[in-house]
């Protein structure tokens, strides 16, 4: 194999290289069918997407990605969709990363609205993708961080990512973003209380949206006060249904964009997520080494057995898995 | 050394052992400082911790732990709350877990009802413990499996974990108990819509909260067109704040357990459970080998910083982390 871009030897069962040299020169001609391949493969976690991922890395870093995170009901995806053709308006290329699985963009449809599905899809600037698997062993990060990579490669200017922002990995996704935007709404005490579960910190960009409704308000008090004060963080409300407020809450992603340029917080940020990146992979990686073989499978689960049987403590079960023993 | 129960030669940095048996001894004997403490070793990541629980691991097992999860909002402190006294009323002792850090367990009080939580922590067997830490390197569910696995030792005929019921994380919680009650209200999108999201397929009991506002119908026929009819999961109304509906919770709640020693699952979802509990052990002790020492900190930093300025991408500096180079 003579390809200057073969398979390094540390992927095993990497396949021959030629079809990821093709997919990749493809993608990176502008190939919309290549990226959408490109993505599934990264998705269903293949080697031809590893592979890809290595060649087009180096192409990584132009797309400002922006994070799109909060409850289920705050109205995430018809802001997102808004916030899409607004970029699209300021003349920038979009990718959609919908997290969420129970987002309307997997089901083809955003609200039940599948006429503003097509006007997005119609769209050969905006590319749109929902993930619906969350990886058995590496999870949802590294998954989605990867997709938006892909995105990235292929030259949009921006990408959103949608996801449903509650626990420890929504977050982590949420803190893979250059901007994250954090989206509450008035009353159900979805708002600060949600916020308090460790959602708040990741903020760029606070989002009220459906900000007509009553107590939007007492909900910009409430959010002042648990936001420290130095930080800064906009808030902004929106209307996402009727296009209230998008214009402004694209304002504040570039201004949050420009401020991380010119404050020299970029480079800070970006070597904190190459480390999370990094790091999420070898957790991937060592995992796959010890489970992913049938003979890992065999011992976890003879370990497994005698830890049920109270035979052994799960630290010393776990000990021996990594040791290589049974 | 001579003490039967000291540290295994894979605890480096075990601490002598004297101190851990004096713990593991009075937390026997019923001492609930012992047992306070023992959990702060356990929260903390303390080798302490680790030596504590491969003792008490043996007398795990008894304890049937239950698993109360659902969105902000849903009511889940009261309707904890409510169903440890109506488990003490029922003769059994009850240890609570708060996971969620908004959780007003954490805050000392239940819904800013100060005089409640008293009426809990008098009741000397009712144990409260809420946990604010989510583990850097292990991640919530181990350090909640452990915690759990303590109070188990310690004697509760019950153990009650609360915690935000959306991400991954959380529902990795939800499914080390042995009976996972998810809790969702009327009205707010905060059902039906937040079950997609991965939560439904772990629920053993269905309670519908604040079922007296409107809508409440509604979301339990929802609730029926969307959970699999072969599996049976009930479906209970409760008003947790005026204790409406706590007897129906606890019996579907026994009911639950006794399907599952009579059907014989309990022995499969132990071995499942006991699966889950080696792993995410295992998983933690790669990272801590990966990354504890300063070593490996700084191979780390330094790999991301090559991914961070392009040279590498986050899969080839995975692998060299994985294999000690840099």
């Amino acid at each position: 194999m003579t390809a200057p871009s073969g398979p390094p030897p540390d992927f095993p069962n990497a396949p021959p290289s030629p079809d990821v040299d093709d997919l990749v020169g493809r993608l990176l001609a502008g190939d919309r069918r290549a990226l959408s391949r490109a993505i599934t493969h990264v998705e269903n976690g293949r080697p031809e997407g590893r592979l890809a991922l290595a060649q087009l890395y180096a192409r990584t870093g132009r797309a400002h990605v922006t994070g799109i995170t909060g409850g289920s009901g705050a109205g995430k995806s018809t802001l997102t969709y808004r916030l899409a053709l607004e970029q699209r308006r300021r003349g920038r290329s979009v990718g959609i990363v919908a997290v969420d699985p129970s987002s309307p963009f997997s089901h083809g449809a955003i609200l039940g609205d599948r006429i503003r599905m097509q006007e997005l899809t119609s769209d050969r600037d905006i590319f749109v993708r929902s993930m619906a698997t969350r990886g058995e062993l590496g999870g949802l990060a590294p998954m989605t961080d990867d997709v938006v990579a892909v995105l990235d490669a292929f030259g949009k200017d921006v990408v959103l990512v949608e996801t449903v922002g509650a626990g420890q990995d929504e977050v982590e996704v949420a803190s893979m973003a250059d901007t994250t935007a954090v989206v509450v709404t008035p009353g159900g005490g979805d708002g600060v209380q949600a916020m308090k579960a460790g959602i708040l910190e990741v903020a760029d960009v606070l989002v009220i949206n459906k900000a007509d409704l009553p107590g939007a308000d007492a909900l910009a008090q409430q959010l002042q006060a648990v936001t420290p004060r130095d930080t800064h963080v906009p808030i902004v409300r929106t209307v996402a249904t009727k296009g209230e407020g998008i214009g402004e809450l694209a304002d504040a992603i570039d201004a949050h964009r420009e401020q991380l340029e010119t404050s020299g917080d970029r480079e800070r940020v970006a070597l904190e997520r190459a480390r999370r990146r990094v790091l999420a992979r070898a957790r991937q990686r060592l995992l796959e080494r010890l489970i992913g073989g049938p003979d890992g499978a065999l011992r976890l689960d003879r370990l497994a057995a005698s830890v049920a049987a109270r035979e052994l403590d799960p630290y010393t079960a776990a000990q021996r898995l990594v040791d290589g023993g049974s």
